[in-house]
């Protein structure tokens, strides 16, 4: 019927991201998730960890029902 | 995790739509829905019908995992 | 043309948010607003300070160029 | 602050679009645009002319304040 998309404020990795450039990664989702862009977001590894550092997503692809996002890492959370 | 939302382009009654006004109708929809506002909208009994008319959505409301839009018909069509 | 709208992760007062129960408060914001609901979110005074706690959104209402929402404090930041 | 974005139920070509493949064109469009994937839309040259065709859209791109689609003509409307 609709579109069914998933409105996301976080960037749960899951280990599944690849670095393309020095702080810059892509991550592949299942399905299509709607994330702000430009925006400084949480980064975790799961959904419940502690933030690992923030991130602005610099592209979203949508496609065959997937989300890919390209992020480029602002800041480390050095507690991690 | 994030929030599931469906993006609709489409107002589909069911016939459950409620008369509230000479034109306005309230309809309550099962999740949490994404409908363009003072957009004009198909409005069908049900997805594969022929459209009824035309309306433009006034009010969304997101509650309790249910959204309730008011429509206004601006137009209906004669072959129905 | 389209519908403009603006998603937000934060909940940003500037202080016009009204008490309506013990935690929980309504907040009117101009324009069309796309907030995750039942998501916590960071409350903030103004964009730039710090939080001043986390809520989820339990409601959410798009009428007139306005979005109303209503949210319950789920934590407070003792720093505050 | 928030993300704007604009919510389109229609693809407005402007004459702007590329045709790609027999069926198939990419159209660059300012700003960050939420469009339904994969559902049937109106391709109309402008906002107000009439219906030139129906179209899905394949694949959406978010990329430095332009949004990129994708699409494939799906119908053509006879009369144009």
């Amino acid at each position: 019927m609709g579109m069914p998309l998933e409105l996301n404020t976080l960037i749960v990795t899951k280990g599944n991201e690849k670095r393309v450039e020095e702080n810059v990664f892509v991550l592949v989702k299942q399905g299509y998730r709607l994330y702000p862009i430009e925006i400084p977001l949480d980064v975790r590894k799961t959904l419940n960890s502690q933030s690992s550092g923030t991130a602005l997503i610099k592209k979203v692809i949508w496609e065959n029902e997937t989300t890919t996002i390209t992020y480029r890492l602002i800041a480390l959370n050095s507690t991690n």
